[in-house]
């Protein structure tokens, strides 16, 4: 489902660094290292979804298995079990996760949360369009976009007025309704050290499929290393927020106002009405039908239809209610 | 209520139809049909509301009873009831109206999602004005808006930054607040044939009546064949989404990120709190007050004091949460 | 924690009033006078909260003591009790407060939704920036962003695409994401007397702190006399609502699609779950976590983990589902 896409199109490296490089930024965080290889150069970042060459890869505590890319060269972590048995060739246990993120994301790349980030516009069609992006000759611009570097845009898309794409890759046939913001950066930052200059670098994009339509006043937002992706001819109104690395399937229908946290899952064809919200991290199941004002907060099996909130299938949803009026008759 | 209105002027006719042409379009769908007059030429559509002469009317299974016309030239229906009774000339039954409705106004009209959409603009006070807009000189555009075709805005409207106007006819005094969206496409399409390319034309308008204020980053959609309608001296916050087909009475005041859906009616003097939803095709009374955060499912009687969701009467919503807590202690 | 400002730099002033001119203009609202002194002039108003020098405050019912601060001159009330015991040199005692705030303040101040209401703006870096406004050089602006009349911008802020700052001061290190709308006026009027014309002018202004990030699409509103306040490291996630008057504590951290009502106050280190609503005028203690879509009615004391609507403590809301669930069962 993912596509591959060339982090350095979306954030010019700002310097490869080797392991030395590595060791001296983080030195403060460091517990443990196993270096094999100190002459690798690493001008990337892996998920635990996504892994590219001469990347570094961060894993925390939570996670259970690393598969052993060869293509992974550094590993840094705070999880002591996968740090013993993990293959990759040069290994960091660390104290703070967030803390080391930060400092070397910070290291390899510039983004848009740099006060040293520059783009360069062309207008076309009263639009700013980056002179690094890629926009196919079929597909319109309305009045006052902007399209930000990296930006790739396929076939007959139809882009109206007003919309800021960032950070994304968008396929053929989709339509943006106006004032939408695609691509900005996800709500991701660790709780103890806040402010605007500690947001953790947010270094993924956004990969719209296609023939999507997505309504006006929107915000989806890039992930933080992978993709969030909009499955094929999803339908999404107005008002929507989809958060960082969020994953929906095929065929997704979802009414206005409506709001799905970072890293939830939609298997395809889920329907979900307006001003529904969604907890972060769960798993929405095929054909789940979701009520509108729902609030969802955990994983939902295939084929439910469910509301309130939290959250149950609909018939226990409405034997409540009736429940609670008889009880007010008491 | 209701303005009249030139579709043309917002939507440019791609064809005239006459009778020949639409059975040729739409062939596959006929089960019957009876033609009195092949003679007459389509330029217009027509809904249960509003007559245009020379239209087509598109009437579904729920329909009741058609008003007899004599502007209506041809019916398009699923409902034999109506297909047997109805006096207009030309008459089709059809087996899915969704797809006749699809194929000829595509044929008949080209609109914004059209990739072949064409529109002019000339830049007054930093703003993108089609040459097609009709603007009073007393009124005032701030930056970076855009005001599309066919657009009619009245006296002494303040019309703020990073708005988007299309489709839409404003009267006098009307103020519209920062990067609010007026007019774009309803989210109206058959479940059964999803994509961008799918949604069913939204060939309506949007009227704004005299003294309105909208807020800042409000989403209002354009009727799917008639208009959304808000009412004289409404109040509209910000975050609001107002759905295709919606009729606001006069005074109406709605606080932030209230949700209304598809064909909801308020008459007059109807205050809703903030992060209210309402269900689609409802019709809430005169004088009706809702409270924040509520959820109207139902049609709801002229001088109704509502809270919760479902939404109803705010004294037995009060007593339902004194009855939890006295549980709660159980 | 507030800063002093001019509210000349954001809303020009129409001309002085002496003592004289303001009883023309309210002679029909006027109870009672007390008039020491007829020769100073007015050129500014007060809150309870903040006191200008020659400025007239306005104070209703709801106010039980007014500071005899030297700096006022003017008192317009419909208090007596504060009417006769203020030592404000120059007062009045009037019928309908809302209608001489209104009269008074259109007399004094030219502001935004007044037709005659001007400002002018050069373009730097594709953005229109008033001419009146003060940005560090430091500080990036994206593309089509309008910055208006008196904004002023500290150092090193990034002010992403699309946004627009009107009447507001920003610190130092502050992140604004695209297609953000800050300092639109508040939705402040008197239910007796609708219509955009009739919104009572909001004269004060936004002041976001150092450190600060707000997301995408969100909606700031400035105070009606005073400052909306954003306090220092406080992260904003997207389609987030502030009303007029809200003063948020330092590390406020709040998730997308959450509404806060007019005149709400949160303490330092307040965190907010997506699509919660806050009810006017309530004050949130320190440390407070309200989980998402709660519906926060009233005052929360330091320290508190409240859900639900109305939002209790979060134990005991959990006890009601699972209440909910026995009884459902029944």
């Amino acid at each position: 489902m993912f596509v591959n896409f060339s982090r350095e199109s979306f954030y010019p490296l700002r310097k490869k660094l080797n392991v030395l490089d590595i060791e001296k930024i983080i030195y403060k965080q460091i517990i443990n290292s196993k270096i094999e290889n100190h002459s690798i150069f690493i001008s990337n970042i892996s998920s635990n979804n996504i892994f590219f060459e001469n990347s570094i890869i961060f894993i925390d505590k939570k996670i259970k298995q690393i598969p052993n890319s060869k293509n992974l060269c550094v590993l840094i972590t705070d999880n002591l079990d996968i740090f013993e048995k993990s293959k990759i060739p040069s290994k960091f246990l660390i104290q703070n996760l967030n803390e080391c993120y930060y400092q070397l994301t910070n290291h390899l790349f510039i983004h848009d949360d740099n006060i040293d980030y520059t783009d360069e516009f062309k207008i076309i069609n009263n639009s700013y369009i980056s002179k690094y992006a890629t926009i196919d000759s079929s597909t319109k611009i309305f009045n006052n976009c902007v399209i930000g570097r990296g930006v790739n845009i396929g076939k007959n898309c139809i882009i109206k007025n007003g919309v800021i794409i960032k950070n994304a890759i968008l396929g053929d046939n989709i339509i943006i309704s106006d004032n939408t913001t695609i691509g900005s950066n996800g709500f991701g930052f660790d709780l103890k050290k806040l402010g605007a200059k500690s947001l953790l670098p947010q270094l993924g994009i956004v990969h719209i499929d296609d023939n999507v339509h997505i309504g006006s006043n929107c915000t989806l937002d890039r992930a933080k290393v992978d993709i969030t992706y909009i499955g094929k001819n999803s339908m999404i109104d107005n008002l929507v927020h989809i958060a960082h690395n969020v994953v929906l399937g095929k065929n997704s229908c979802i009414a206005a106002q409506t709001g799905i946290s970072g890293s939830v899952t939609f298997d395809d064809n889920v329907i979900v009405g307006g001003q529904a919200g969604f907890a972060g991290h769960i798993r929405i199941g095929k054909n789940v039908i979701v009520a509108a004002k729902s609030g969802v907060t955990k994983n939902i099996k295939d084929n439910s239809v469910i509301a309130g909130f939290p959250a149950i299938d609909i018939k226990e949803w409405k034997k409540n209610i009736i429940n609670q009026k008889k009880n007010g008759h008491k």
